[in-house]
C-alpha cells in the first residue's frame, strides 16, 4: 500500500515514519514538509539517521497514495484534507480538525467555524476500541487527541455498565509529558522552565472536553496538567457512582469491553511498583493501559488510562487505524513491548 | 530559645537544621538520631557540611529544651511526645501522630489505636493561617500533612465564601516530588523506576483524606500521584459550585482570606509562564501558593495549592510555629525567595 | 534454538527477555531467579506484563540448552558458568567474571582471585566489531562491560590508524544513567540523590579501565560520572595525536573500521542539534554511535562513543552475539530504531 | 550603597535581583531591559512575585550608581561598559567581553575585533580566591565564565604546589546544567530535546578554554557537555602529575590555598553518597566544592570543581565582587546553604 505523510517534521511525523519504515506491508511515497523540503529525514528525526535515505518534499510534490497522514498543526487539516479526499485517497487525520461532529463546538473550543462542516459526518473517530467497523470503511479517520483518548478508554466500561450518575459531571485530572506540545513548545517548553514542573496549564476548558463528551456522554470538567515525562499521558478519571460498586463489579466491566482488545491492557495488581497504568513502561507502545479502583467513602469511582501520547495517542493509533483499514493483523508493525526501566 | 530535634536524620530534620542554624533567636541544644549517633550532621545532610560542627545524639541523650521538633517516622511520635510534654517543654509534631482529632480516625488510616486519646484534644492543628491565635498557647502542635495544607489552604476561601457545595465530595489530584517518600522510599523510590512517573499511588483512601475534612468540613475523594520533582506538592481542588460564581468572585473570596498572610500568595495571571501556582519555583521558601479557576460548562470551581513538602509542608511551616510560640516576627529565618529556574 | 538466562529479575534479565520473546529463531526454555523463582515474568518486568505466560524458575530447574546467558552480580558467573559449559552448552556471560585474559588483573580490579584461570583464555570477549570470527567459534562469550564497549569503540579506529601517541595516558571521561547501578543502587540510587546530579563516583581506577586497556594496548585514565539519565552511556576520550590530523584523516580512520557495521554509526554532523552522538537517542537501541573531533590548540583528538548500557552494553549486545552463534542475519530482532523526543 | 542592573530579565539578572534584594547594604536603583521595559520583576522572574514593586526600567532610564552589573548577552557589554565607566561609576560585568587579556583571543575565541583593547588592562578577572586585592580596587570587574572559575579553582592548588607537568595539555571534561545556555536557549533548549542529555556540545576549542589558560598558565584541551540538571557545573580535571603525589600531598596542596576561603569547600571524603563535590548540592549557594583523587596507574590528578553556574559562576560571585568592593563582610547576603534533597 502506498502511503503519504503530510507535515513530517514534526515529532508525530516522526514516529509516523519510523512505524511505516519497518511496517511489511506500506511503502512511503511522500513526506511532505515546507520548513524542512530537501532535507534528508534524519536531520529532523535523528533516530532515524541512516536508516531511510528518504528526503522532505514540498508540499506541491505530493502525488495520490493510497492514504495519506495528515499530521499538521491543528486548524491545518480543514484545508488540506477535502482536497486529498477528492484526489481519491483515504485521510488518516492526526489534527483535532475533523474529530467533532457538531460544528458549534469549533467556535467553542478552537475559535474558528469549520470550513466544511459537510464532511464532519462522514468523518470517522478514529478509536478502534469503539469505532472499528466504522474505521473499515471509512474515507476520512479523524486521529483521537491524547488526552480524550486516555480519557475515553478510561471511562468506556463504566459508562457501558451503568455504572456512572450521568447527571454529574466526571472530573477528569489529566497529566502529560513535554512532547505533547510538539516542536513548537516555545518558551514554556524550554528546558529550565518546564524541567520538575507540575504546570496546571488548563484548569478548565480544555479542548478536548468536547471529545470526551461526544463519545461518553458524559458531562466533563477537564483539567490538564504538565509535568516532567517527554512522552506519556495519564488520565485521572473521577467518577460518582450511581450505585455501590466493589473491585470484582469494576473487573467485570472492564474485561466486558477489553478482554479481547489488543492494545487495552486491564492494570490493577494488588502488589508490585506498578500497580496502576503508568505511562512511563508505555513509552514507544501502542498500549493503553487501563485500571480503577474504587472510593466508598466518597461514593465514587477512579479509572485511570495511561499512554504514549506519540504513539496511541497519535500516530500509533493511526497506524493501527492503518492496519484496519488494510485488513491486516492490527497489530502489524506495532509490536514493541516498551522499555523497563527508561 | 532553646531546641532540639528528635528523628533529625532523616530530610525533614535536613530541613529542620537548615533553618534553625540560621535562624536568629534559636539555639539547637540536640539533634537526636538512633542510626547516625555520634556522626556530624553533615553525614547525613551533605548540604550543611561545613556549616555546623554538630553531631547526631543518642535518644538518650537529650534533655529538657524549650521546643522539642519531633520528625521521627510516622507513629514513632505517640510514644515519645507524650514524655516530653511531662518533661514541661513544647513540642511541635511533623509526624501525623497528632493531627486527627477524633480517635476512631486512627484505626480507620493508619490502622491502630491511638494510645494516648486524651492529648488529642489538646493538640492543635498546626496550620496559623487556620490556628494561629491557638498555635500561639499551645503545649503540643501537629503540623500538617503535606498535600493536606495545599489542599487546605487551596480549599478555606471556598469554605468561608460559601461557594462549595458542602454534599457533594470535593475531588482532590495531588501530585508530589520524590522527598515526600523520605529517606527509606524503598523499591519504589530508585531513580530507574521513579524517573519521570506520573505514579497514581493511591487512587482513594489517602491518609491526609482525614486531615482536610476534619478542617474543611467537607467530603473529600482525594487521589495521589507521585511525579518527577523531587519537592513539591500540587493539590489541584475540583469543587461543585453552589451557584454560579465568576472570577471577580473567587479573587474576592481569596483575597478576604490571605490578604495579610506572609506566606500564602494568590496567583493567578493573565499571562506569562506562571498563571497559576507552580511548586517548582517554591523549592526551598515557606509559601504556599494558591490559585483558582472557573468551570462554568460544569458548574465547577477549581482550586490549586502548591508548596514545598519539606517546606511549608513540614519544616518550614514548623518554624513558622515556632516563631509565633515565640512571639517573633513569622517570617523570622523563613525569608528564602526561591530559585528560578531551578 | 533453544536458550536459557540465569539471573533473569535484574533489568539486564528484563532486556534479555524483552529481545528474546520477540526474536525468530529462539525458544526461551527457562528464566533463573533465586529471589523471584515461582512468580510471573512481568512482576519483576512490567513492560513484558501479558506478553508473556513464563514464570521465574528456581536455580536448580535450570536444564541444558545450546545457549545460556548469565546476567547474575559480577562474581556470580565465576561458580556457575564453569558447571554450564561442563554441560556441554555455550555461555553469553554478561558478567566481569570472564572480560579480563591475565589473572592478576582480578585481585586488582576486582579484589579477588579467580578461581578458574584456565577458562579466561578460551573466553572470547564479545564485542563483534573487534572479535567476530572468534566469536562464532566460541563456547564461553563475555560480553563487554558498557563503558568499556564505548570506549573500546571510539579509540578503535585511531588505534588501527596509529594516530594515537601510545606512550600518553588517554582519558576517558564517562557519563553513565541510573540503571547501570542495577536494581539493587543503594541509598546513592534514591530518586533525591539520583535526580539531577553530576556525580564523579570514580575519579580513577574504575574496573572498566582494564578491559579498554586490554583491547586497545594504550594506558587508560578512566573517570566516571553518574548523570540524571536512566539509559546511555557517553565515553568521551581525550588522546594525544601522535602527528597533526584533520577531520577528513578521521573521517577515514573511522569509515575504515565501521562502515560495514550495522550497529556502529559514524555521527559527526556540520548542523543541527545532535551533531555528536547521543545516548539519548539510542535507548532500546543496539547502536553504538561514534563521533570525533580534533582538538589542533592542545594537539589531542577528542572521540565519542554513546550506546544504551542495557542495550549495546548489555544484553542487545548478547544478542548480537548469539546472531553470530546461530549463523543468522546480525540484526535479528534488533532491529528497533529508538524514539525521539523521549 | 546604590546598584542598577543592565540586562535584568535573564536568568543572571534575575538571580542578581534575588540576591540584591536581600542584601543589607545596597539599594537598587534601575532594573534595565530593553524587551521587558515597563513591565514587573515578577513577570520575568516568577520566584520574586510580591517580593518588590520593582518594575523595568528602558536603556535610557539608566541614571548613575556607584555600582552596576551588566548582565547582557555576551558582546553587549563591549558597548554599553565604556560609557558606565565614563559616567563615574564601577562596573561588574557578567559576560565575556572583558575577561580576556589579550585583544588577539576575542578573534580567536568570539570571532569579533574589541572595539576597546584599553579596557583590557584596566580590567580585573572577578574571582575573588585569585585576584581579591586587585578587586577591591577595581573600576571594572569581569566575572569569570562559569565553566572557568570551577576549572580555575580545582587546577589554581595543583599549579601552586607545582604538582602538574606545564608541558601536557590539561583535559578539562565540563558538564553543565540547562541554565547555562540562558533563556534564549533556542531548539537544542526544548525539554524534549534537552531532557536526558548527555550532550557533548564542544568538544575542543570551548570560548573558556582562554580564560583558564589565562589564569592557570597551563595548556587546556577543554570539552563541554550539557547534562540533565538546570543549575549546575563539574570540571573534572585530568591532568599529569610531575611527580608521584599521593592523597596527603593533595590535601596538604588545597589547604594550603582554600583554609581561609568562605566560599570554597575542600570535599573528598572516604564514605557517603556525595565524596567529591556535586552541584546538586549547590543550587542557590555561593559554594565552590573542589575535589581530587590521584590516579597513580597513569601517573595523573584528577581535580573537580563543582558550583552553581548562576551563582558562584555568575551573579553570587559579582555579589561576592561587590561585597569586597564595599568592604563588606564577604558573605553579606550570599550565605544560604543549599537544599538537600532538590
Amino acid at each position: 500500500m502506498k502511503v503519504s505523510i503530510v507535515g513530517g517534521s514534526g515529532y508525530v511525523g516522526g514516529e509516523l515514519l519510523r512505524l511505516l519504515l519497518r511496517h511489511p506491508e506500506v511503502e512511503i511515497d511522500r513526506v511532505v514538509s515546507q520548513s524542512m523540503a530537501g532535507k534528508p529525514v534524519g536531520r529532523a528525526h535523528p533516530n532515524l539517521r541512516k536508516a531511510t535515505a528518504l528526503t522532505f518534499s514540498p508540499p506541491d510534490a505530493w502525488r495520490p497514495v493510497d492514504v495519506t497522514f495528515v499530521a499538521s498543526a491543528h486548524g491545518g487539516s480543514m484545508g488540506v484534507t477535502p482536497k486529498l479526499l477528492d484526489a481519491g485517497g483515504k485521510v488518516i487525520d492526526l489534527t483535532a480538525d475533523f474529530r467533532l461532529k457538531d460544528p458549534a463546538l469549533y467556535p467553542a473550543y478552537y475559535h474558528t467555524d469549520h470550513p466544511r462542516p459537510d464532511l464532519l459526518g462522514q468523518a470517522v473517530y478514529g478509536l478502534p476500541e469503539r469505532h472499528r467497523s466504522e474505521i473499515r470503511r471509512a474515507q476520512l479517520i479523524a486521529n483521537p487527541g491524547c488526552m480524550a483518548a486516555a480519557s475515553i478508554l478510561a471511562l468506556t466500561p463504566l459508562v457501558a455498565a451503568g455504572l456512572v450518575d450521568p447527571q454529574r459531571p466526571v472530573v477528569v485530572d489529566a497529566k502529560s509529558g513535554s512532547s505533547a506540545s510538539g516542536r513548537d513548545g516555545g518558551p514554556a517548553a524550554l528546558h529550565p522552565e518546564r524541567s520538575g514542573v507540575m504546570r496546571l496549564y488548563a484548569p478548565a476548558g480544555h479542548r478536548h472536553t468536547a471529545e470526551i463528551e461526544q463519545e461518553t456522554g458524559l458531562p466533563i470538567a477537564l483539567s490538564c496538567h504538565g509535568v516532567e515525562a517527554v512522552r506519556g499521558v495519564l488520565a485521572t478519571v473521577h467518577a460518582t457512582a450511581r450505585a455501590p460498586v466493589d473491585e470484582k463489579g469494576l473487573w467485570r466491566a472492564f474485561r466486558a469491553v477489553y478482554a479481547e482488545e489488543p492494545f487495552v491492557r486491564i492494570v490493577h495488581d494488588a502488589e508490585g511498583l506498578y500497580r496502576e497504568p503508568e505511562p512511563k513502561l508505555l513509552a514507544g507502545t501502542n498500549y493503553c493501559d487501563v485500571g480503577f479502583a474504587t472510593d466508598p467513602h466518597a461514593g465514587r469511582i477512579v479509572a485511570v488510562g495511561a499512554l504514549d501520547n506519540l504513539m496511541k495517542g497519535a500516530a500509533g493509533n493511526a497506524v493501527q487505524c492503518l492496519n484496519i483499514l488494510g485488513g491486516w493483523r492490527e497489530t502489524t508493525g506495532l509490536d514493541f513491548l516498551g522499555l523497563h526501566p527508561v
